[in-house]
């Protein structure tokens, strides 16, 4: 039962990954970056979900996000592995480093212990957890999902643009919402400071209650 | 920093509800169930989602799943609120219930708190936390989602399908499937056993390392 949670900073772990040693909080330095563990190198979930993010790079270097894979497989199997989620996933390079935990000491600390399933010789493996950390090193967002259910790249996409649209205007984003989409307008703004910050105006849907909390606007 | 994760069991809290009072344990009962937090009654983002919600009551009742809302507020708020709600959402009735939490034990127990953001008293808030918790009382999978990014409607019934999926066969569900996509084979079943348990037949994806784990079938 790991405690990370939302709003806690992640430790400042010494990491073995594919691309060397790195100290954890160098490695976000000042940016959004997503450390994502999978339960095992060579399986098959985990071969298409890796080859996802190498797909989805550009998105991600678009937004200036980085990127940490983790599993408790060392770096000779994971740079082994990489050979196969480049051919299965059309030659896209795996640009990102792959931390390697065999020890099992990271994925505890990261809360990204699978609860059900354990590697052939009885150990822990991790779950398929994502975590948003902001350049504060803190996390902004999690998806805690089990070795069963692949992630999907859409939704972590999807979240990143609303956690930097969000980080930078007094706003937020609806149910469903998509980039393009309108957005509310945080309900600790007032209306006199709606029509300041948001000259291009806004849209308050009329409720039963009369509150006038629900304001549309683009941004 | 609350504790609360994957394969965790949830406490059996005595809840009062918008539909009365019941055992957490006695809710959940024999089906799937999704317990879901919003930072409050009245605010923007919070309308928009329990409104989807109930937009989507019937692919969770299509699915034998149970709906449970939750955040801090109390049940004669939550009772005005739901006129909004519906009012927004073109009159789809909120069928679920909503529990109240005014003293915040429960969102610290489930995991629910919002880190950066207070209620206008200067109280804790839930973030928007979603746990899919199984018939045996277990989280099988969490989103936690801070105050300002609305969840996605749609990834919620896509990971339920896959939930549901693996809950049936040996079978787990690659990075970015949807329902009628093919699944993958679990690493646990032989290509023997795989031969009887899929007898519409499977395909094994050719890679490097000549190791044949990334097996594709349809269920």
């Amino acid at each position: 039962m790991p405690g990370l949670t939302l709003g806690d900073t992640v430790p400042n772990l010494e990491l073995q990954t594919t691309q060397g040693k790195m100290k954890l909080h160098d490695y976000i330095d000042d940016s959004f970056t997503i450390i994502f563990s999978h339960p095992g190198d060579f399986t098959p979930v985990c071969t298409t979900e890796l080859g996802a993010m190498a797909a989805y790079a550009d998105e991600f270097a678009k937004r200036g996000v980085k990127l940490l894979g983790l599993s408790c497989d060392d770096i000779t199997s994971h740079a082994e592995w990489i050979k196969d989620i480049e051919a299965y996933n059309n030659g896209h390079k795996v640009t990102y480093p792959i931390a390697a935990d065999p020890n099992r000491e990271i994925i505890k600390q990261l809360n990204m212990v699978e609860p059900d399933e354990k590697d052939p010789s009885g150990n822990q493996v991790p779950s398929r957890a994502l975590h948003i950390v902001g350049s504060d090193n803190k996390i902004k967002l999690s998806f805690l999902y089990p070795a069963g259910t692949g992630r999907n790249m859409d939704e972590v996409v999807r979240v990143l643009d609303s956690l930097q649209k969000t980080s930078k205007h007094k706003v937020a984003t609806p149910a469903n919402w998509k980039p393009g989409d309108p957005v509310v307008i945080s309900p600790s703004v007032s209306n006199e400071e709606a029509k300041k910050l948001f000259p291009q105006g806004y849209k308050t849907v009329d409720l039963p209650s009369k509150k006038d909390y629900l304001r549309f606007t683009n941004v």
